[in-house]
């Protein structure tokens, strides 16, 4: 019997990686002298894998992967005012407002009436905490929970602390590696709702194993999200 | 009566204020051919308060200040390789050992035979759980809350979730605006142990009211704080 409900937050409830993308575009366009497109985003997400120990997720981290990496890219000829742009373009994405993906309002809604929600979301504290409330979504859950990492690891502490028994516990995301797998690791169900763009570094390295594939279920929106609950 | 111990975590229980200091001094020497350090340090500060809410605290929202201020006080001239400095001091405030305060380990491990304890800090996600995993204390604690700002509705928050009454919850921490106040303000009880350092954007406002002077109380080290738990 399915008790509880988590969702993801970026890219499963308001528009995300699209702002990313947007960010990269200028990006490019200020290391277009130096590099190709191709080149500086591999170049990029080189870095801010090596870096993601370090600095965790988040926009700030990203920022600091942007000037390591127009540093190296352009031989250390970038100026400090390209430097200063790329810094305005952190500070534009963290006042960039929050748009709710199709379905998410009235989905969340509908369900918070017939089931607690958590939302578990991986990140910067303050960034998520403000796109939240900027959401207008946060009185629908119960609990809101920001991770350093999704793993199964984090999902058994989120689910023991708030007395939530895996098997009982359905887990909504964008994400196959930080939503759907570790959820399915711990014995839960998990619905993944594909966002048209992924940063590279969530990519899975795994499928959905075989002998979860019966607690696994994809959808296309949010808005059909009720019936499948309906249905569990 | 006393039922549960909350402890701040940066400069309460570990040193990190000294460890900005000295990156500090690495910072003024670096910018010390355009002003002196008494100037890089208000205009660094003033840059820090301004982004504050924004960024948020922590390493990484410090070191896009510092290169922010970096350019404005360069008029511009700083050169790539010493923002690429400015980024190396980071990563290595980020990678930085844990050095307990005397009587941290002590009084931790024997308080937590006796009372739930709570671990309560502002910052950064991936650089606190960091810390507490490097300082060998995390499994003294019930819980661990890193939050973006200690304010008394983050604490009635915390409280409320642990089912914690106000009035059985001591905090402990070196800060009067983020440790003691709010939890004062709640009808907690609260213990200031003061570090040599303080970041100027933690002063508190006001001093401890008049009326909350019974549930307040200073010490010079953790060390002293089982004797006065024994006493409340």
């Amino acid at each position: 019997m399915l008790t509880t409900i988590g969702f993801d937050a970026d890219d499963t409830l308001w528009h995300n990686e699209s702002i990313f993308e947007a960010t990269h575009g200028k990006y490019r366009a200020l290391l277009a002298r130096w590099h190709d497109a191709a080149t500086i985003d591999r170049r990029l997400l080189a870095t801010e894998v090596r870096n993601l120990d370090l600095y965790g997720y988040g926009i700030k981290a990203h920022a600091l992967s942007c000037i390591e990496t127009a540093i190296e890219l352009s031989g250390g000829d970038i100026r400090a005012a390209e430097i200063r742009e790329i810094i305005a373009f952190a500070k534009e994405m963290l006042d960039h407002p929050v748009e709710l993906l199709p379905g998410a309002a009235a989905t969340v809604a509908r369900l918070a009436r017939t089931h607690p929600l958590l939302l578990i979301t991986k990140g910067d504290l303050r960034d998520q905490e403000r796109k939240l409330a900027k959401s207008g979504l946060a009185p629908h859950f119960r609990h809101i929970e920001i991770v350093a990492e999704k793993d199964a690891a984090t999902y058994a502490r989120v689910l023991r602390r708030c007395d939530i028994p895996p098997a009982q516990f359905l887990m909504v995301g964008n994400s196959l590696k930080s939503d759907v797998l570790p959820a399915l690791e711990l014995g839960a169900c998990a619905v993944l709702v594909p966002y048209p763009l992924l940063w590279k570094a969530e990519s899975a390295a795994a499928p959905v194993p075989a002998a979860a594939a019966d607690r696994f279920f994809q959808l296309k929106s949010l808005a059909e999200l009720p019936a499948l609950v309906a249905k569990l």
